[in-house]
C-alpha cells in the first residue's frame, strides 16, 4: 500500500463507482471503517459531496492505480459492462491482482460472463449482489449474497467487513452470487405486489389503511417488503425510495432465466405485468408502491392522503 | 355461574366445537386459564382425548345450556352455518346473552348474516378469526382479528384472554374482522406461491435448497411464511400441516369478495390458479407446499429429498 497525503490513514483503498441511495450509504461505511475511497457518480453535485467527506478528489485513472479493488453499485448489467469495458473502463486501470465486487442485480449468466473476461487481465472478481436498502446501506449493515475465489474474498475482506452485517458465501466461482440475488428479487418484486393487492382490497372492504398496518405485522401474512412498503401506502408517499423500473428489470431477468430452464413462473410472471403496466402508465420512476394507484384507478378506491412532508 | 361438580374451578364455561390442529391447542390454552371446557369434534377419538384432558363428557345440549358461550374452530362458512343453525344447532341451544366466537375464514358478508340471525334469539356474535399457526395457538399466542358488539367482547373476554397474545378490535360489528383475516390469507397464500417459485427457481440455477433457506430470512426477499413453510420444502415434508384446499378456498373467497368490488387482483389470481391446479393434481389434502411438485414435474428439477421422521 502506497501512503501519499490523501490517504495516511487508510487500511485499504477502493473505487466506488455509482453514488445513489446505496452506494453512498456504503462509501460511507466504508470511510467509517477507515478505507480510502475514490467515489464516482455521473451525477457531479452528489460526487463532490462525496469527494469532500472522503477527503479524495482525483481522475479515476490515478485511483485505480493504487486500488485494492472497485466496489460497482450501479442499476444493470449494461450500466457493469461500461463501468468494466467501455471507454475509459476499468478493465484496462486496475492492476493484477486487483478485485472487482460487482453489486448489481445482474443474470448470473452475465456475472460468469464478468469473471472470466477480468480473469485475462489478471483481475479478480467477487459476484457480489446486496440486500437490506439504504438505511442498512448506511450504517454498514447490508446482507451480501457472494460467490467467487478465495483470492477475490481475501481481497475483497476490508471491504465486505465495512459494508455488511453478513456475508454469505454461496460458491468458489462467480455465478451463485447473482442467481441468490435472483432469487431474492423474485420474493420481494412478489411481495410488494402482494402487499398492493392486499391493501386495495382490504380498503375495498371498507378497511382502514392504518388498521391494516397495524394488524398484519403480527400475523402469518406479514413479509419484510409488507413492513417496509406498507408506511409509504398509509402515507401516500410514491416518491421513488425503490423504483418501479427497478423490478421491471429484477423481474425480467428472473423469468427470463427461468424460461431457459424451461420453468414457468406465474406468480412471478403476473407480478411482473404489474410493473410493466405501472411503466407503461408513466409511473417508471415513482416509487415500487405506486402500483397501488393501477388498484385504485381501476376499482374507484380511494388511496390514503399524502401525509408526509416533501424534503 | 353454575357450581357444578365438573366446573368447581371454572372462572368461565366455553363450548369448543373443532378440535383440529388450531382447535385442540385453543381448548388446551383456555383450560390452562382455568376456564370449563367442552370440547366437540366430528373426530371420536380426537374428541375423547380431549375430554379426558378437560374432565368433561356429556352431550351438547346439556354443556350449552350453562355455557358464556361457544368457540367455533370450523372450517368454512357451510360447517359454521350446520354448528349454528342445523339440525341440533347451537342457535336453538346457547342461552340469550351468550356469545358465538366464530374462528373460521368466511366471507365478511356471511359474518354479518350470521350476526343478524343470531340477534334474532338474543345470541351475541363475535366476528373472530385467527391467525399464528398450531403452535402458537397451543401456547395461547394467537392473533385474533375481531370485531363486534360491545356486549359480545365483553361476554368472550376470558376466552379471548386465553387464547390471544393480541386481539385486534377492528369494529363495532361483525365483517371488518372476517375483511381483516381475507386480507391476510391473500398475503399468506401469494407469498407460498412465491416461496415455491423462488425455491424451484434456485434449484434451477443451481443452488442448494439449504442455502436459500439460510440466506433469504436475512434479505429483504423474506416473509413469515418463507420462514415458515421453507423448513417443509428443505426436508421433503409434504404433510398437510396446512393442506392445498385451504388455499382453494380462502383465495377464493378474496377473489369472488374483490370481483364483487370491481377489483381485479391478478397476483392473488395467479396464486389461487397455483392451488388449484394442485388440488386439481389429487394433492389437495397435502400441504400447501406441495405447490413444489407443480413446478419439479414441469422442469425437471430435483425437489429436496425427505428428510424428516414420521410420526
Amino acid at each position: 500500500m502506497m501512503n501519499t497525503a490523501v490517504q495516511d490513514n487508510a487500511v485499504g483503498n477502493f473505487l466506488l463507482i455509482g453514488l445513489g441511495a446505496m452506494g453512498y450509504g456504503m462509501g460511507s461505511s466504508l470511510l467509517r471503517a477507515g478505507l480510502g475511497v475514490d467515489g464516482f457518480d455521473l451525477n457531479g453535485e452528489t460526487q463532490a459531496r462525496f469527494r469532500a467527506e472522503a477527503g479524495r478528489d482525483r481522475p479515476l485513472v490515478e485511483a485505480a492505480d493504487e486500488a485494492d479493488g472497485a466496489i460497482l453499485v450501479v442499476v444493470n448489467a449494461a450500466q457493469t459492462r461500461e463501468a468494466l469495458f467501455g471507454a475509459n473502463g476499468l478493465a484496462a486501470m486496475l492492476k493484477p491482482g486487483a478485485v472487482v465486487i460487482s453489486c448489481a442485480t445482474i443474470d448470473p449468466q452475465q456475472a460468469i460472463a464478468f469473471e472470466q473476461e477480468l480473469a485475462e487481465k489478471g483481475i479478480l472478481y467477487l459476484d457480489a449482489p446486496i440486500s437490506g436498502g439504504s438505511a442498512r446501506a448506511a450504517q454498514g449493515k447490508l446482507s451480501i449474497m457472494a460467490s467467487g475465489s478465495q483470492e477475490a474474498f481475501e481481497k475483497a475482506q476490508p471491504a465486505l467487513d465495512a459494508m455488511a452485517e453478513t456475508v454469505f458465501r454461496l460458491g468458489d466461482q462467480a455465478g451463485p452470487g447473482s442467481a441468490m440475488k435472483s432469487v431474492n428479487q423474485l420474493l420481494a418484486g412478489i411481495h410488494i405486489a402482494a402487499a398492493a393487492e392486499a391493501f386495495s382490497f382490504g380498503i375495498a372492504q371498507g378497511l382502514d389503511a392504518d388498521q391494516i398496518m397495524q394488524v398484519i405485522p403480527a400475523c402469518a401474512g406479514s413479509s419484510w417488503m409488507f413492513e417496509n412498503r406498507g408506511p409509504y401506502i398509509t402515507d401516500g408517499d410514491y416518491r421513488p425510495h425503490s423504483a418501479i423500473d427497478i423490478f421491471v428489470k429484477d423481474l425480467g431477468i428472473v423469468t427470463d432465466a427461468a424460461s431457459g430452464a424451461k420453468l414457468d413462473l406465474p406468480v412471478s410472471q403476473a407480478a411482473l405485468e404489474r410493473y410493466r403496466a405501472a411503466s407503461a402508465e408513466g409511473m417508471g420512476r415513482e416509487g415500487d408502491i405506486a402500483l397501488m394507484k393501477l388498484y385504485a384507478a381501476q376499482s374507484g378506491i380511494d388511496l390514503p392522503p399524502k401525509r408526509y412532508e416533501d424534503k
